[in-house]
């Protein structure tokens, strides 16, 4: 059995992050099961890595590939983990300026995390304060006017 | 001038049930402009007749036809209408008793149009009390264990 | 009977504006209800017009008696009303500059009101697009950082 | 300096759960700050121990003493905890059968916490899925058909 340590949780998000799936598999479960929060158009549970790992891909191309997740706390305990990140993002083709809630995400989120054998076969993401809306408004299918992304 | 007149908010209805294309436009101006309340998959604003046809024959599929709008007061002013509308409708898929909000419609939404020439050239709905979050539950892009649906 | 007309809606509007009880009760009824939307502390369901005159109060001060209804449609119907006001206010307190959603109201709200006897009876606001969100967002409990307002 | 541990962190909540002050004062700091999430009447950042454990009272007295909060998972990081808890409430005066999401609680809670000296200096709280909407639902000013609550 392989204990859950800070390391490990490190190591899998630097393994996430490089988008190779041989690297991806030591760290994730095939049958990894992902609970996105809100009711905005990625939200939701995701059935198996593939599926998840094509939400990722959603992630970087709606935010012309500036989604990035910093982490700034990792806890571990038992067959389970937990990290703060601060996640950054501007949404594709918005002006570098942005400050709308619709366009520009910089907020903490949370992540909770089961494990089974050195792998993450679960995960949910949370949010604190008043981001829940935040996030919502930022993966919405519109623009801050109103008009809706192709 | 074409007066707007309820006999003329209630014909367009039955216009844009009849799926009569012809027929609807005869209320409905080419390039409509109909904005969608929530953050949802469906919310924002759909630009021109087609987008809009094309919206409600979503939300058909999506409710397996069972989505009925029932006029139950309409109102007229300079160059605009307004009604409230009671709107039922049942997630395709979703059990005949489910009463889940995910999957469950019946509430009052109201309808904010501007009509130019006779024809209305732009609608907003709107919803009442807590309702607006109801409606963003039932468009939410998964059923009420949070799985997404296809 | 009294029938509905644009002249009587504006009527009422500019003597709730007075402050004048007794001018208040020649369109208001005194058994009147009103519903406010969202979640959020002044949401809800309001009995009588005592009750809604003192949510008219509370709005006021929250605003520093920055809160305004601009009128910009009005529309009848039999035995109802309704109008889009463009509701404006500022947060007590808050910087003349902010443009936080916690802070700054400026969209359009919908108002549906039911007459009886050349009274409103029942009154409904709505929102439309995703302003019920900033709705909420503006009478919440606390600053835009988080703090809650005393 | 004292090492935040599992045991440090479910003695805290035991503390919490008597009332006792001073064995509170052990685990929380007179500054403690925690920030609840939504824009219901109970969200918002509390300043100071106080104020967080008049936010208790407040819990305690709208669900008539039924609030509960079941550790189901602990983590520890670098002077810093996390908790998955299943809370269940039910508000007070509402019918025990309920399942309204305005008057019944029963999802899972994760708390963040930062500890300094052995004490927790600041916690904040985030829901999982769509469960921060029933969380502002829950904690409404309006009972399910939208009266408000005196």
């Amino acid at each position: 059995m392989t204990e859950v340590t800070p390391q490990r949780v490190r190591a899998a998000y630097r393994a996430l992050g490089s988008g190779d799936r041989d690297r991806i598999l030591e760290y994730y479960a095939q049958d990894l099961r992902w609970l996105v929060p809100g009711n905005h158009p990625l939200a939701g549970r995701y059935e198996g890595l593939d599926a998840f790992l094509e939400l990722m891909g959603r992630t970087h191309k709606l935010t012309g590939g500036t989604f990035r997740m910093d982490l700034e706390a990792v806890l571990v305990g038992e067959d389970c983990s937990a990290d703060v990140c601060r996640n950054t993002a501007l949404r594709a083709g918005a002006d570098e300026a942005s400050g709308s809630p619709y366009e520009r995400m910089d907020y903490q989120v949370f992540h909770f995390m089961r494990w089974r054998d050195g792998r993450i076969t679960e995960g949910r993401d949370g949010l604190f304060g008043d981001t829940a809306v935040a996030f919502s408004q930022f993966w919405a299918p519109f623009a801050p006017n109103g008009d809706r992304r192709d």
